[in-house]
Parts: C-alpha cells; sequence; structure tokens
C-alpha cells in the first residue's frame, strides 16, 4: 500500500521523547515552550499556541473572536474544506455563512456581498497546501476580522507573506498526513497580544491570571502533550524542505500527467473526473492498485450535520463546490514517495477517465 | 518541591513508544485499539473509547445524549465540581442545572426536584476520587439517563460496581495527577451499543459507515495518539496497584492528623480551614514548605463564566458548594510518595488552623 501520510522522526527525537518518559513529564512540560518558541520563530510571529489538533486550533480561533466581539456570530467560510473547519464554527456557537468557491477551489468573488452587521469573520481556508492570500485580499478594505485556516498547508508562501500571518491568527495541524506531524496536533499564531491571551486561556480550561481554579473565559482542554511537542521541536525544523520535496513530486505528477496543479505547501494530488461515477470507480482502482487515495473534501452544507440544522441547500446553491466535491479525488504526494511510486501512481491514474 | 502528579513509567512503555516512532505511527494505530480493547476488559464493559482528554470524554458523552434525545436540552449537575465538567455542558450546547452538594461534596437530595420534561441527564461526579454511586441511586427510578463523570476516580469502585459503569456511559481521564496517566487523555465507556457507535462518530470528526468525507454528527476531533496509548497498554495494568498505595496515603494521612477520609480512588487529600483567608494563609505556607497544592474545585455558578451566561447566584444557593470552595485545598497523595514525604506534609500542615 502506497500511503497518503510518511514521516521519518529524527533521532534527535527519540532522544526527546525518551526525556519526557525519562523525567515522568509526558503531559505539560519544557518541550511545549520549546515548540511553541520555535514555531514563532520560523513564523516569524509573537505568539504560538501548542494544541491537541487543528480541529480544536480553529475552534479555538473562533471561540477568541466571539469573546472580543460579543453579538457578532455570523463567519463567513468556504462550502468547499474539510468538514472540521466547519464544524468549529458551530462548536463555538456560531452560524456559518457558506459561500461557493471557484474552479480553483478558492472562495469565490461573491463572498464579500455576505458581510453583514452580525458578521465575526472571515475565514479563509489554504485548502490541500494552496494559496488563499490573493482571496483574502477582497477583504481587507473591510473592517472584518479574517483568521486562516492553514491546517493543510503549513509552511505555504505567497508573494513572501506566510499562510497564517496576514490575517488576525492562523490555525494550523499536524495530522499525519499534513507537512509536520506530531501524530495529532495543533498549532495557532497571532501577533495580537489581546487575542493570544484570551486564546491561551481558553485552549486551558479558560484559566486566567496564575490563579488555580481562576477562570475567565469558557474554556475546553486543548492542551498538547509534552511527548507531541518533543517530536514536534524536531520535525519543524524540516517544514521547508518537506514542501520543496512535495512540489518536486506534484512537478512530476504534472509532467507525467501534462497538468498544472500548484500548492506552496502540497498536502496531496488532486485529480479529476467528468462525472461522480467515474471518480468513485477511479477511487477503487486506485484501492485495488494499493494506492490509498479520498475523495476530495466535501461540499460542506450537502453533508447530514448541515442539512438537519439549515436544510437541504438549493441546487442552484454551491455548485462548484458540489462539483469539485463529487469529481475530485486525491493520491499521496508526501516527501518519502520515490521517482519509481509517482510513475506507478501516474500509470494507475492513466487506466482511469481522468480529466 | 513535592509534585501532585508522579507516574513512573514501566520499560515496556518505553519499547511500545519506541515500536510507534521507527513504525511511523505516532497518530492513529495499533496501541490505539489495544488499549480501547484493555480498558474495556478492565472496567467490565463492551465498549470502549480512548480520547484526547478527559474534558472532550465528557463534552462527548453529552453530546451524545443530545442526539439520542433531540429536544431535551437540560443538564443536572453538582455545583462544585472542576468547571471542565460544567464547561462540557456548555460546549454541547446544552443547559446546565446546578444542585447543590453535601458536605461530603456530592450532589445534595434537592437533586431529584430539578427533573423535568426538558431533563436530557443527570451528571454526577466521582469527585476528588469519592464514590457519587448512593447519590446516583436517587435517580435509579426516573426514566432520565445518567452519565459518570469518573475523571478524577479511574478504578474506584462501591459494593463491587466499578465507577463509570451504573449510567449509560462513563467519562474518565489520564491527566498527569490521576490515577494513570497519558500526558493528556480520556476513556469512554458504555455498554450501549447505539451510544458508543454516535460517541465513536462524534470522536472521529462525525465520520460514518466507513467512506471517507460521509458525516452523519456534529464532530470534532478527540483521537487519542498511538503514542499516548503505547503508554496507556502498559499503565492501565497497575490501575488497582495505584488506588492501594493511594488509599494507603490517604490512611497515613488520616492517622497523622485525627482525620477519617474515603476515597476508593483517591485523587488528593483534602484539608479544610474555618474561612477563606485561613485557607488561602495556607496555601502559602504549603507553597513556601515546596508543597504543591491548590484550592479544592469551586462553585462553578460562581465563577465569570457562568455569571456572564447566567448571572451572580442568590446568596441562598450553592451555600456548601460555595464554602467547600471557600475553605478547601487539597495536598499530594500519588502512589510515588514516601512515608517521610507524608510525614513532612502533615508537619506542614499542622502549622495551619486547619479544622
Amino acid at each position: 500500500m502506497i500511503s497518503l501520510a510518511s514521516a521519518k522522526i529524527p533521532f534527535n527525537a527519540y532522544l526527546n521523547v525518551f526525556d519526557c518518559l525519562w523525567s515522568e513529564r509526558i503531559g505539560r512540560g519544557k518541550y511545549v515552550d520549546r515548540f511553541e518558541k520555535l514555531a514563532a520563530e520560523y513564523f516569524g510571529v509573537k505568539h504560538c499556541i501548542a494544541v491537541s489538533s487543528g480541529t480544536l486550533a480553529d475552534v479555538i480561533l473562533l471561540s477568541t473572536l466571539k469573546e472580543l466581539h460579543p453579538g457578532k456570530d455570523e463567519v463567513i467560510l468556504p462550502a468547499f474544506t474539510f468538514i472540521a473547519q466547519a464544524n468549529a464554527v458551530l462548536w463555538a456557537g456560531l452560524k456559518p455563512v457558506f459561500v461557493d468557491v471557484n474552479d480553483d477551489m478558492q472562495i469565490s468573488s461573491e463572498a464579500p456581498y455576505h458581510l453583514k452587521e452580525k458578521t465575526l469573520c472571515v475565514f479563509p481556508v489554504h485548502l490541500i497546501g494552496k494559496s488563499a492570500i490573493s482571496h483574502m485580499f477582497k477583504f481587507t478594505k473591510t473592517v472584518v476580522p479574517i483568521v486562516e485556516d492553514c491546517c493543510e498547508a503549513m509552511g505555504g508562501v505567497e508573494n513572501g507573506i506566510k499562510f497564517g500571518t496576514i490575517g488576525l491568527a492562523g490555525a494550523f495541524s499536524m495530522y499525519p498526513s499534513h507537512t509536520i506531524t506530531t501524530g495529532e496536533g495543533g498549532l495557532i499564531i497571532t501577533n495580537d497580544d489581546e487575542f493570544h491571551k484570551i486564546a491561551r486561556s481558553i485552549h486551558n480550561h479558560g484559566k486566567w491570571g496564575g490563579a488555580d481554579f481562576n477562570f475567565k473565559y469558557l474554556g475546553t482542554n486543548a492542551k498538547m502533550t509534552n511527548l507531541q511537542a518533543a517530536i514536534g521541536c524536531e520535525l519543524i525544523k524540516t517544514i521547508d524542505d518537506v514542501n520543496v520535496k512535495r512540489r518536486h513530486n506534484v512537478s512530476l505528477y504534472n509532467s507525467l500527467l501534462d497538468k498544472n496543479f500548484y500548492a506552496s505547501a502540497p498536502h496531496c494530488y488532486p485529480v479529476f473526473y467528468d462525472s461522480q461515477k467515474d471518480r468513485d470507480d477511479a477511487l477503487k482502482v486506485l484501492a485495488d492498485y494499493g494506492i490509498e487515495c479520498r475523495k476530495l473534501m466535501g461540499c460542506v452544507p450537502d453533508s447530514e450535520p448541515y442539512v438537519v440544522r439549515f436544510g437541504i441547500p438549493r441546487p442552484d446553491q454551491y455548485v462548484n463546490a458540489r462539483r469539485l466535491a463529487n469529481t475530485g479525488l486525491f493520491v499521496p504526494i508526501h516527501q518519502n514517495l520515490t521517482k519509481k511510486q509517482i510513475e506507478y501512481i501516474c500509470d494507475v491514474i492513466r487506466i482511469t477517465p481522468f480529466k
């Protein structure tokens, strides 16, 4: 099986993990502090909070904004995304305002028309590692904050601007298939002191002011373990190298399949079909040939948790999101793939009627 | 510093962790499955789900019940507890109905009077390892489900009944100061097949039916990592031994301080004072003498996140909860304390005007 994820663990990470076990500091500990410092340096930001997952990073971004702007409750986000991003809006007790996407998977130009008095923020996503930055500029003349979901795009850059640093705050994931991994794990970055203080409180039960059992905000437990951070401290040094290798793999796919996909921090390689049937058949073919693959995200408003809450979308809504969701799949792109493996994957893709 | 937490990591756990790193399976993996199986066997239940924290275990218990009983939204719980339990009610989008506690920290006999048409469940807590089972029998003649917060009480037993197995489901935590630890971590146990299926879905983004990107419930990411489970698989074998040692430590405290505290799965040793000032002074004295200690939980309805949402409680509400919160503290009880250390802690406690 050619897997979607691969992460070689550096030797020093073994030593760090051993140190955690030996010192009995597997929960909170020095590697968490060190990882946060290294991440803040890497992104060139003032504050970084290591958390338990990208999903909870998203939840905390939105919960923090909610504390900063009570009364505002609408979040503008693309209809085509991984469901965790949209779920974060609901967990934070807010209302998702879905916007269709363009062919390039980015939030469409209708987005600014959804800005209202009650809009809390715009919540773009750098999906499968592609930059959403140029699309974010649609909003930069407004007074609405932007927070970035960079869960699939760690280390991505456009015109010298790192993903996660243009908005008020950014959320990252270290899930196994992502640029670097801590098993599960996430990061929140921001340059805003107040945002940072509130987010840090929320990630630790809402604790405030140092005193034990003094709580200011509705908090949760999103703390990263020392064990995870012990690995993160070493893998964070590899982000740029991983992305170089993944972009190289994308180029190889492009040349073999005569395509021109580009992502600054590639999460996967997307392949499209004319129909849902062709795509579903292709998923089976790829799996039969031992290649791990997935449907390319989903049209979130069409999924059951959203239909139950907000009703079935009209057929003329989210047309592009639905088409991408129904006709796309993705194959592995990770940094440890060999040229031979990619050639093999492309040979199998060529059996299928890809577009 | 005499710490509140200590967990010696068994040699086999080092090997398991090494195996995770070497096989590059630090996220989902075989140790998670094995840990769930071992835990189900230990508790004698059909289903166990390993999760990222006790806090999220609580959130998932309630979210699962909400899916099972739409329209019901009130959760009856004690006012005196760790705030994470109450926060779980809010995160699940439900309404907490706080009930005062007795002197023994258990939900008072007024609790059944709060049962209403809209009551979703009763949510007792085995606080600091003390059994809530006898108090749960106040509700067993009703048709309202009971779910148990056992976060501070893993391995506790009353009359042969294990905590977490009398209600519909139980939530446990593996935070460092708890009976066993995986750094952060939690467990959900249940004998109910449908409850289990929904809870398992919610802990993994609401995924359903095996297909990727098919979602049925509002899910989150509460997955435990293979790394954490690799440690849990070994420490779970130590639960009963840890509790024997901790109960032994409680006995030593009792004899030295002429008290009769009892907990089946002790989380800490509580000490009470006549006034908040005496307690706060004692916290400083203990800290000055190098003893890690904490205020004994809080009266949750008095805390800021709840006052903001539900207003300031009347002075005649939660009287016991407030008194316990203002006059109690706790000192270490963990299994690796020496007799000398406990004698030292008691010497310091005796400097303070404890009750």
